[in-house]
């Protein structure tokens, strides 16, 4: 259900509601302004963003159209951003990223999105407690909004490197093909993470280079900061790729090796007994003149020439050293 | 077979026709021209293209060759495009483009291909309702006509990534060649939307930033949408080759997975029936002299004996976690 | 054998000579001129370009040189290019390119080559019949000239994508190490290509972008259009190199499932043999007080304790869906 | 426990003690100081640092934040650097980077880390013997500290190289999965060090330009050098790279190549005995009628039938070529 | 043991000798000196370099440390650089490179090395012979040495180019994991050429683009002729790492490929012979009771029912391609 609330700042008190807030606000009267629509309707943008305060139609098209990456489009008057937060819970290991767009101007914020985001939720309710936030300027509001998402990412990564660590103890204990099945949606994740934080990355350098004359010049070292911020992100992101990639070869070649013992201890017997049921299949003819079958310790030459087999045998494998020398592989 | 369609917008009326409606226009006299060439002979792009508007000779010879890749050549006093759209069939794992060749000046608008675009159709039969499409200019109405090329990608995109979750999962459940071979093919075309896909997007954004002359200002922000359009397509197509490839790791180790179990039943039962067999073979030797054949619990201390040996057999594979300790291989 | 041919253009009229001819010409004279020398000895490039007509020794020695890679020096008064021609022949697997050097001046051009070319053969046949190859300038000569060598590259892909295209066919039917060693042979015919059209790529983008002074400006959409072919020849160059990395995971694959399916016949006949041999084994014991060999109906007991056991290890490999369920591995 | 440590030098003098010495100290007096924060509290930053000597909040924080990779800010009056240190014990196979956060300015270096830092010690140490190490400027005696930390790259990268050197003559004497773990952890610990160092480096390629105002002219070679050997330093890192990466081929082909001499040992001595047991099964037989059994010679004669097996057979893999041509696979 | 070979040119008169003969002569004399040290203490190239020709102590140090890479300083009056050269022996597959660090001011030239480079004694023996080596200007002199070191990869990347072929000829021979050892250790000499010879491409390229004062205009163009032969030589070594990996796959599919015959050949074999034991195993069962005992014919019949058996297996085999059909896999 589509909810706006605004809040409305003139210098030192602070306004609170819902739409019927906007009414008393008007741009260039000193106030500051910030609005957010949480899933609206098609109609309500139109209305709202391009007739009522003539946003592009383009920019509030892509402020509800759900894949859009991370950008910046400067327009007159007003910059238009698209940022994507991180939903935190790893569920079905499908990490989802929430988007946020942002019409800023130099007294005004819209921010506008579908579901809940937690950083629109914390900053309404500190704004009454630090009117600052809306006074230092929109930008300023937006920094702090875009920090808490930046920042959410942290414990995300934290959780998946702690899944591919525990995966990667779990494949060298007893290895799976579920555990594959699990390697691959975690790379998965990470992939999509990593497409939507690189153009973040570069978006929120755009800001802080100083491209967007909507941003304040000494609020310019703060975007600078999300951008070190994302940077880190990303080589986390990039860092976790390969812990993968090295979890998925430790997983392959972790079934090359156990295939290649089973494979070791099915010959060691096999050449073992063959030889010996031969010995006793040989015993075993009813020829006539079979003159072993009548001397007195046939049967214990015979066991002899068996156990003098598997001697023969033994010293062969040791000597590979498919056996005793070491007890691995 | 050759078809020319010919839209002329002198204000406030629209004409629709054929060649014949050529003959009313000329450059620069205010009234705005779209000409639509399916399946034009060689001769045919000559003489209308070369002589009558002048066009260079390359440029012609480009808008009929069927591999150019999308491209931007700048004229005098018009610029040339080409731009390739996606075949919104998977037939026989063939994904096909179809080009597109403009000429696009301030008052005029070419468009030349081989078969039938859908993009193309579209924009003919809304035009009649629309006179804005081609009364904001040329530029506008290629707008137009692109967005839709562009947006045909995201159907074909999703099918894709739909057939390679579908394969992902039969591999987990059972895994054949034929699987394989299917992958392979969804990365050849993968591959190649990607080839396409790439000066796609270069080619559109050039276009939003203001280099061909006869873009108006104005609309650059119209491609500039293009273009993060053709952005995400394209980081889509790099996902889904993530995807293919992610795919084909799991069908390979699936296959080292189920040979690793097939070795190990193969394993255990013979290195159990090997030696039992030997014990039936020593107690079926023809010697004389062989105490146990006379014993009167012979047979059951034979039978005894092949029943500890299982056991003790049982009991080493148990320790190794061949067997028993989890269902898993 | 070296041997020269020259032709001279002093307007309408075009002749055609050896050697001699170049006396008849003098630099700034008017008159165009294009020395094509095939085979060339070192001396006679000594004599010939540094000596007689000034060209730098550098210059002179590259363009005897067989490995020199495309490239591009400019010098006062004319440039120096070095281009490379694919021999259309898949001789052994081995994709051969040619080089040719050109010394081009605003009248004069200068083709140096060791073995015949087609492209100049042709151009030299060509002359006659079209005088505006050369009174367009040397620089157009030179353009028709490049432009039958880079075409070239065109056969020779398709013949490439041919060869994959068959061997991942048969591959899928029957594999064989023959195979491999033709696809790696492959993968090295198009990587050599690769190298040397990469900078061939360069180079034309140079020339087209009006870096050489001698090529005049009405000509550069022409070796623009090169450029668009050699990047078309690239990009299906990298298409090659996946198609022929796809089918040799292919390959691999398809060993990997043959030996999984051998395996699993291997292991189902042994396990089903196994056993019964153990049975028969045990009433071949010699004991003396065995019940079962002096019941009348020991015998056929004993063959349906067989029967049994082949049944009860025909459902564990069906259930195990290793026969049956599907007719595929 | 926070440690602060104050060297102060007025000329030829140099005092060195505890934050007391602070006091004596004030900017542009012409005395140069070097103060260094080990382990220090927020609140004593948010102190010292903030309000004291007026360093920007999102500096501050830095400086404490243990994850910030290698940084550049400039900010008026002063810079702002992070390094990271390598910890020169591979201690369990988790290299560990140690942060440096510095403040720059002309007549001033704050220092701030958290755990003793070896480069620090050791210039806090040299300082009263070599004063040239703070009158040159703080910037010289930055380059000192950071000196002694990228050189602190090269014992480590050898003890890695050492580290593969030895794993890689283990695998082809005998290999274990542990060796693979341990490359793994290796690579993790490769990868992690050239996260660190390729920012590391950029950071010293920006300062060798000049782009930072407090470092002087004449002391930018002496930063270029640093860049110099931390470029060695990342080429070094990719080599070990690529080391590790060919050892783990050779890992997964030596148990390739072992499973296949294991395979063919099996196979040629189950071909070998399978036969002869199927002989001597033959004549075992109990039927009536059998001629072979009453024959004289009917004994030596099955044996001589095994014996002309077994020729037959090794015959056949010496054709082969698994037997006897080379002792090798 | 440090030697010092100084070369002075004063117009027609060249003078050859030791460390004396740089007494005789002065900066900006008009007179020209080459000094070259080979093997030098720390020591002396203090005393020499620093103290007496006011070289930055930086670039003495860099002139002696091992394993600087490639570089280019410049200073006031001269210019630094280090240049690596390939020593030709492939000894115990260490390609090993060697240092030469050179200081070029307008009338001189000092080069320092440790150990003999070829390049070096060529040229000081040469330069009786060609005054003009020196008198063009140590530019110049430089030039001629580095087109010695420059060429003397050819061979060398000939001979790996040589081994690579053998190696690959020899594993579809017969596989063995030395050639897998001695592929990885030619992998990892052609990275160690590829990491030198990368900034020594960068730094010819520097040179011809006429960064360094000291090199006249006329002669940019010789190291231009340098840069592309490095350029192609960088080429040719990535065209061998890619053979090396061809090789390497190869390998490893040799031997998937050897596996898969040799389970084949145990298949069939074991799957034939078992059936037969069990066969030879029920006539051989002692129950009183066995009808086909006592038949006349029962010996022929048993062997029968054997024969019949082999048939229906070879027909089974036959039909799925494993043997028989086609000689090869």
């Amino acid at each position: 259900m589509t909810r706006i609330r605004v809040s409305l700042s003139g210098g030192d008190a602070l306004q609170q509601g819902d739409a019927s807030l906007l009414e008393a606000w008007q741009r260039g009267s000193g106030a500051r302004i910030w609005t957010d629509i949480e899933d609206p309707t098609e109609a309500l943008l139109e209305e709202l963003l391009e007739r009522r305060f003539g946003f592009h139609e383009l920019a509030a098209e892509d402020s509800l159209s759900p894949n859009t990456l991370p950008k910046y489009d400067a327009f007159p008057g007003y910059d238009f951003f698209v940022f994507r937060a991180v939903d935190v819970e790893l569920r079905e290991h499908r990490t989802q990223t929430l988007k946020l767009a942002a019409f800023l101007g130099p007294d005004f914020l819209f921010t506008v999105h579908a579901g809940a985001l937690p950083a629109i939720d914390d900053a309404f309710s500190r704004l009454p407690n630090d009117l600052r936030m809306l006074n230092n300027g929109p930008d300023y509001l937006l920094y702090e909004i875009v920090d808490v998402m930046v920042d959410a990412h942290f414990p995300l990564l934290e959780k998946i490197e702690e899944c591919v660590d525990a995966l990667h103890e779990e494949i060298f204990r007893s290895s799976q093909p579920a555990q594959l099945d699990e390697l691959l949606h975690l790379k998965r994740d990470v992939n999509a993470l990593r497409r939507h934080s690189l153009p973040q990355r570069e978006l929120l350098n755009l800001m802080s280079r100083g491209d967007s004359p909507v941003i304040q010049k000494q609020h310019l070292i703060y975007f600078r900061d999300l951008y070190d911020h994302m940077f880190r992100i990303s080589e986390t992101i990039d860092s976790e790729r390969d812990m993968i990639s090295g979890t998925m070869e430790a997983y392959l070649s972790v079934i090359a090796n156990r295939t290649n013992e089973i494979m070791r201890v099915l010959t060691v017997l096999s050449t073992i007994m063959l030889p010996l049921t031969l010995i006793a299949g040989i015993y075993g003819m009813n020829f006539e003149h079979m003159p072993e079958l009548h001397w007195l310790h046939g049967y214990p030459f015979a066991l002899g020439l068996m156990a003098a087999t598997v001697l023969i045998m033994l010293a062969f494998f040791w000597r590979k050293g498919w056996i005793g020398k070491t007890p691995s592989s």
